[in-house]
């Protein structure tokens, strides 16, 4: 009898369903020469480890948030629920699962791997069956890993709770370097930045990441922006990201800032912004305009870096997402009038290579 | 091993949350005489039904969103995460509690009794034991909820999944108020309003509530305004909330908008404003300006419904949330000057009473 | 003495606008097949008038709001600020004009011939010299607009102020219509809606027009949108505007909402919206998922006006500005399954007809 | 003719007035002891010198953005709109003044004496007479301000345009302020700190000042905050700013910061903020919350200085406008069951003492 009302209850959940539409807000970023510019969270938890949420609401909320692709990490050792909850380690990835390919996300199996340092925290990706990583020994949870042909990398590596005082590179992090199990890096985890982890991505030839950690919801957790991974891929798929991962073809994007090796920040960059006019005829004291219109949800803040030759123009410039930018050019010189192209010396404060420093570019205007 | 590991883990844990802060949006209703206003929502969801969220979530979200009361009320009957969630109906209650508790959230056990329509979908709160609840019979659910001494009201009446034509009173709610079961009403659930449940609660003595019915999070699911039942105590307690839900001491506020009695819309309205000014001696064509400061976070919508005596005053004001709004009056006849008080005739059009019409107010000012 | 003084300060006051840089943001309406939708506003006041800016000071806005072309439409015949400010009628496009030029923005010459009812208020666009609209007879005044080349429309027809009960046709505007002297009119002002207007429009072959008719800023007297004419053009240029009122080539566009003619409102629909998906293959019980996402900044709200054969649909739907919807569709019959193309049909609330109807457009996705 | 036309024509707008109803958003900032906060800018210009709004415009800006009081200072010496505007130096006050006095703005007479650098420009505010100001010499110019009672600051003392690489306090300022012409200091001009103007100002016994100096509008020079000096008077009226000024007791506000003396911040910071607990009762191992409320617009960052005794507290906190945290103590000895007060030691990052440094305030609960 309860049978029957249960079925009779499932019907009415299935025509509410059956009006369902509901509202994605696209991550405006430009694809670049070659590449698809994907945008993947891969770190997040459920209830399932010590989530507040339940698996499908992470696929629905990165669905809302315009993510490509997301991979649901649920701690291994870690289960703080599990005297209400009573499933093995792969239930999240098998519950989310349909959801996603409804909604077009690409839900790539995970599993957080959660010892102390060493070696810490580390995600692996792409894996098949993650009851198997369950060990009590961390190295051979992570050849586990390396065996179901696991993306490995290490999480928040300057963790305050591991790392209280300062960010430190172990032997344990060596070992897994050289054994080709660990490949990657986070560089932003949640709120906060690890600069060593940038150095390191350079160094050892780590793959950078960003990602948001959540364990309540991300509209709870940040305000306006989510930490991401920009993965540039072949093709919009599980295989395009796979296969851009292990060629290090990625970027980390957190609070309004990038980082990231020079070849994908520029295009980045050049393939958000577009400068209007055509040639502006500057002369000597002369005053001319351009118009510099960012269509990316990047607001670009460039610092110029050196004078440019024949005339002035600003020294700080806010290119605002979605916006068109005007800016004034001044001739200070004669010669201004016969340069063919009028550059512009800027750096991108919030575009940072893996050396630390600034995207160095060059702005250029047709003159005549 | 493993044992260890985790103490290790969990101690890390509670180092983290011993650095715990966040921020709490209160609401802005005032209290009225005699009663404390307390913000309250007593119909929501978790992963122990059909929700999405961990019980100590609504507790968080609760807090957060300012509110004084919730009461969690998973389905008894319908268990879609059954397969991997073993425990029993008192679960999601006594996990919230400890953290209700420490943050002040007054936290009223309570269940939704699951049924077809007659008689629909009803929530128990109040009561001791949600696992005796769980009766083939929906009479003997019922029975059980008073035996427990509970609070009984029937959720979204008009729900179209139920009642896809027309909103009915079926005789199996008679027989419930007969019984003295059934003593509440949701005139709104969720993002729908039931004017026919405004009727019904003047007509049958039923105390109106309009409540969230959240299953995901209240962030993606309301833009600004959760739907909240103001609850009118005597003190801020669990006990102060029963007593004035069996004496009808509530107001339904959804949308901007509130709806119930006039004799607690009256008050809110006028402790929410403020006219500043003292006599304003206005004379035949002559305009006098007066001010109205709006403490609430509620935009009153005033229309006119009669002119007033001697001047003329706006026929549309909007009392913005949180703003001074300035009104010109214009002397139109030689006596407004032997006048001693001015009175301007408004309905607030966001302000309804259980007849469905809108609260009549009279602003006053001084003139001499 | 002070000429000295002075020079040196223009010095420093021009020093500072070579650094100048400020922000545009662009409005996203689609261009459609042909033509430029070029966003207009074409009634607007300054000081020289009774407005409260200073011309240039319209220019600047007008670029930051993303407008293509402005017209400043001072009053000839009400000039409260005539002790301070001692100039003529053409004086406001003078000082306007070259920050308009640097900017890109259209200005046209423009002036208000300010009557009380009948005629009314007439804005005459494409004038050479103000100051001949001086004149104590109001149709002389028209006259000359049409000698000097003007494009004549009827602002603001139902403005209380002078229609005070029914907004009425007089036979003066007959007589200027009869003269080919009044082709356009405001369906549109500030913020009000005529939908005789529109009417009128349809009956006697106007131009609509929707304008914000602002005397102080515009971000004080509009919180989201500001009215816009939209006008489609063959260039992006003054000729291409004067061109396409006399063809009656335009759109109002005020609080969200359009109003005009199907032939543009239906491609500027189709351009803003994209179906991302490719034959769904649907089948009867199982419910399939369609990507549609808007690309323009205007949220459409769709209605259903009939059911589609073999399948349901959401019965309402918004199309959020700049976002992707999902909609279900569920196969309610065995015929779904042979269906090349699904079709489902809508009329979309906010784009109205001349008739007062809402535009009706059928969503296609291919099944097989 | 004409003039009748026109007299009908004013008779409309006065009608239109006649409904006139518009917003004002308060600015919550307490009250001190003995003092009332009044917020006020005594730096503005319109289009009576280089200004882009007629001096109306000023007035009900600065009515919607919850100011008390303002000054109009518009330029003696630089009238760039001059070959259109025919009016002496008197007349922006003059044309203000009314409306002022209608929305309750307390309104000062005031000009901008404009010269190059040394002195630079100086603000006179409380004059009679701005025509007597133009003077070829400047100090011949103060010395008249002085004689009609002025009370004189330094605007913008750093000021790029006029001293593009050091901020220098000239001989002349010192002459001024032995003469006891100059009494204040602009410490934040527009988006512009100076540092240096607070040392001066602690030094020299000036009073500290934040304006806006806008030309434009409010609305699109300044995201959130606009500048304010905060004015700690004993009566709401002119006299009582006049004094308030004369005696040093002013604070600038801008940016979300406050800079000024101890004797104010210290009450601002503590009539803003509430502890809700009674005595918390903390015991060694425990963790025990505390909520702090903050009533005012200002978002107060806090920063541990020292650590606490027998507890810990979060090293880091926002006190968010308008909202609760909840901060969580930790036991860490046994003694502190004993304490009857427990004491936390901030610092708040954004309240700026004349030193530079940041307040220091004593967060206290009590324990038993």
């Amino acid at each position: 009898m309860i049978k029957k009302l249960l079925s009779a209850l499932i019907l009415l959940f299935v025509v509410q369903l059956g009006v369902f539409s509901q509202n994605r807000q696209e991550i405006s970023i430009p694809d670049i020469p070659g590449f698809f510019t994907m945008k993947c969270d891969f770190h997040m938890h459920t209830v399932f480890s010590d989530g507040n949420v339940w698996p499908t609401f992470r696929v629905q909320e990165a669905w809302q948030h315009g993510l490509d692709a997301i991979s649901i990490t649920d701690h291994i050792e870690y289960l703080p629920h599990s005297q209400d909850i009573d499933a093995d380690h792969n239930r999240s990835f098998e519950i989310a699962k349909p959801l996603a390919d409804q909604l077009g996300i690409i839900l790539i199996q995970g599993s957080e791997i959660t010892r102390k340092m060493p070696p810490g925290h580390l995600n692996a990706l792409f894996i098949k069956n993650a009851n198997l990583l369950e060990r009590e020994d961390w190295w051979e949870a992570c050849l586990e890993a390396k065996e179901q042909g696991a993306f490995v990398f290490w999480n928040h590596p300057g963790w305050k709770a591991q790392q209280p005082d300062t960010t430190l590179w172990w032997k344990e992090h060596t070992r897994l370097l050289e054994a080709g199990i660990m490949n990657g890096i986070e560089v932003f985890n949640h709120h906060d930045f690890y600069p060593e982890a940038l150095t390191w991505a350079k160094e050892r030839n780590l793959t950078v990441m960003a990602n948001s950690d959540v364990h309540g919801t991300i509209d709870m957790n940040f305000e306006s922006f989510r930490p991401v991974t920009l993965v540039f891929t072949n093709e919009r798929s599980a295989k395009g990201i796979r296969q851009a991962l292990e060629e290090r073809r990625t970027v980390a994007y957190f609070d309004g800032q990038l980082a990231g090796d020079r070849k994908f920040l520029s295009p980045i960059f050049f393939n958000s912004i577009k400068i209007a006019n055509k040639a502006i005829g500057l002369k000597n004291h002369e005053v001319k305009r351009i118009w510099v219109h960012n269509n990316s949800d990047i607001s670009y803040k460039l610092k110029q870096r050196q004078p440019s030759i024949g005339f002035s123009c600003p020294s700080d410039i806010t290119l605002g997402a979605h916006q068109t930018v005007l800016l004034e050019l001044t001739g200070t010189s004669d010669q201004v009038i016969n340069m063919g192209v009028l550059k512009m010396y800027y750096e991108v404060e919030n575009l940072q290579l893996l050396s630390g420093e600034n995207l160095p570019i060059v702005l250029e205007v047709a003159n005549k």
